[in-house]
């Protein structure tokens, strides 16, 4: 690799059009569309491919994860929902390997008459929005997916919210940035380097100095945190604990429907349980939410809540073998919505807050930040999702 | 290492005295107690220190454990109880590691006017048996241990039941038989070899044959499986399943007590749980039991199960890291105790079927094997519980 002249200040080291900081599902996703824009582009995370979408669920649920109050969020949501299925087939050959990308649409039910009252809103939100969900009886609702318990009361058919497999996923955007000659630097980043009140890179807990034209910062819910933010530019995102489990599903007998055909979903005691069944078995429960620093850990009592509430919607899983309990961090943002493109420093540009929406986002998040990485703008569409929505904040 | 002529038909290999065919915490003590009789002693696993002991809890519940029907095994475990202090010091010493014991007590609570209904039972049948426990009201249960849920209607304190860490007992074992000369083969084994209607050692999984005067089949519920056995000789055991979780406890805040300072049990609709604290801050929550072979995959229900009984008891465990789900295989027998001492086949003498007592039943059992493995025959004590005891059983 060839030192460049982009940023003069930087010591001796690397330089790139592009330097990523972070290489979970956003910072890869970025990387591979900033690459394929003709950019060069490194990469620096002592893991890529891990962060938060390795512990995700993979829902495409921008129908279903609609929240009152986040109507803005929906166009964006809906138009990388859109992507998914000719992102899929563009990083899966790309990589060579699959996504786990599948179309099998997503049932929310309701266990009693609050739910059912809850879920009549939402239904009535989605037709104010244009959106096509179809309201079912309990019946209906079991006629669908037989496992669900007898106490099914209703249920909103949502055949628009698919699912993907992140772990797949980041492992396949990790092939296809090595094959597009993304660099990866495999250590933490000590500090951001800022020069004249510009970004110019990085330097790496080894010392290296990685200069670039562009920084962008996609750390998740650390990108607050990096040392080196000029005061008032760390994006005010926070981390949101989550707990998820993996479960095995059997093979169905001959014959038989699978165990589950399509994303199962609801709120008990008001608390969001889902469980996405995977074409290879797996079955993924999620997931807990609690704000309560980085802590990772997972606690007896959110295990204890996903599958108490799990076994109310579907009690077929308690034979189902429990595979792993993980926990990770959502990068929360004020208004639940991503921070993408250019900040207030010169050369830093963010791709994160994606919040509970990573996964799903993670094809027009590429796309976005390669435009504005290109041009140094949001392409229009984006421009509600820039950082600089959100006034100056000074770190503590 | 030399070869003797102990067992002239045994191919070109080693050996000794003793082989142990099983290496878990019953063939450790038995090993280790048998090389302290001047012996020498083989033993055969390929992971020697693992087996059913890695999962236990390691509660020493001569008392709490008893079950109607079960009295004749009443005089061994209390027996192996008693001996427990000065075991655990000596096997601390010669090993220069800890064990964990711990003379903490129990105590067993009811959580329904059923449940107490129940423990009522218990404390006659203690009474008869002359053991001392002690009833409680539940607000001198709250006394004792304050997590306990308001709900807990009343108790028995039992003060003779206490614990051991089961992993640190197997490590220490393994220390202080390799210190004693045990000379341990780590694979599985083939087949036990017979001659002239005796035993004479075993074949290991390379082919490796292992001649021994005396072999000692310990290989916890997988004894009855071992290939070579003659007809009639294979002990009637059977895995019995138990999942077990590993929590665990923060460090108390100053000038307050312990989460738990004692062993706390109870039976929640019909299925005994227990929460076993271990002083370096380990809680260990167990168990469930399912007949299923030999299957050790860790489910969903069990789980659950787990967490909802704990949770019932002890609210607080909620707050607590969820460590370790997992589970292992009991080796039931046909009465629910031991078989030990010589078997109906010469030159094969028997460790197992110590079901729910393994870790209790160590200390006597090494002695009582010991005795049998020198001399031939059983101590008077231990002769209710030779394998002779059951008729000869012809494999399936």
């Amino acid at each position: 690799m060839s030192v460049s002249s982009i940023s003069p200040t930087a010591p001796a080291g690397t330089s790139s059009d592009v330097l990523v900081i972070g290489g979970g599902v956003i910072g890869l996703v970025t990387a591979w569309r900033a690459a394929g824009r003709g950019l060069s582009v490194a990469v620096a995370d002592p893991r890529p491919g891990g962060g938060a979408a390795r512990v995700a669920a993979g829902m495409l649920a921008a129908i279903t994860e609609l929240h009152h109050g986040e109507e803005p969020l929906l166009d964006l949501t809906l138009a990388s929902a859109a992507r998914y299925p000719e992102f899929a087939a563009e990083l899966e050959a790309a990589a060579g390997s699959g996504t786990g990308f599948r179309a099998c649409g997503t049932l929310a039910v309701a266990l009693d008459a609050d739910d059912r009252a809850e879920l009549r809103v939402s239904h009535a939100l989605h037709q104010r929005c244009g959106l096509h969900t179809e309201w079912l009886t309990g019946r209906e609702c079991r006629r669908l997916e037989p496992m669900l318990a007898p106490s099914v009361r209703g249920g909103l058919r949502v055949d628009g919210d698919h699912q993907v497999d992140p772990r797949r996923l980041t492992d396949a955007l990790l092939t296809a940035c090595e094959r597009a000659g993304v660099v990866f630097h495999r250590q933490w980043v000590r500090e951001l380097t800022v020069s004249r009140d510009r970004a110019t890179g990085a330097v790496l807990a080894d010392g290296t100095a990685l200069g670039a034209a562009r920084t962008v910062l996609a750390a998740g819910s650390h990108s607050g945190e990096l040392a080196g933010l000029p005061p008032g530019i760390a994006p005010p995102v926070r981390p949101v604990m989550g707990e998820v489990l993996r479960l095995a599903m059997p093979e169905p007998p001959d014959g038989a429907g699978p165990f589950l055909s399509r994303t199962v979903r609801a709120v008990v005691r008001g608390s969001a349980v889902y469980l996405v069944p995977r074409a290879d078995g797996e079955l993924v429960v999620g997931a807990t939410s609690r704000e309560q620093g980085w802590d990772t850990t997972v606690t007896a009592g959110g295990v204890y809540r996903l599958l108490r509430d799990a076994h109310e919607l579907v009690p077929g899983i308690t034979e189902l073998p429990l595979r792993e309990c993980r926990a990770g961090l959502r990068p929360g943002s004020p208004d639940n919505a991503p921070l993408l493109g250019p900040s207030a420093l010169p050369g830093l540009q963010l791709a994160t807050g994606h919040y509970r929406n990573g996964v799903l986002l993670a094809p027009l998040t590429g796309e976005i930040l390669a435009e504005s990485l290109v041009t140094g703008e949001l392409p229009a569409f984006a421009r509600p999702f820039s950082p600089l929505r959100f006034p100056s904040v000074v770190p503590v």
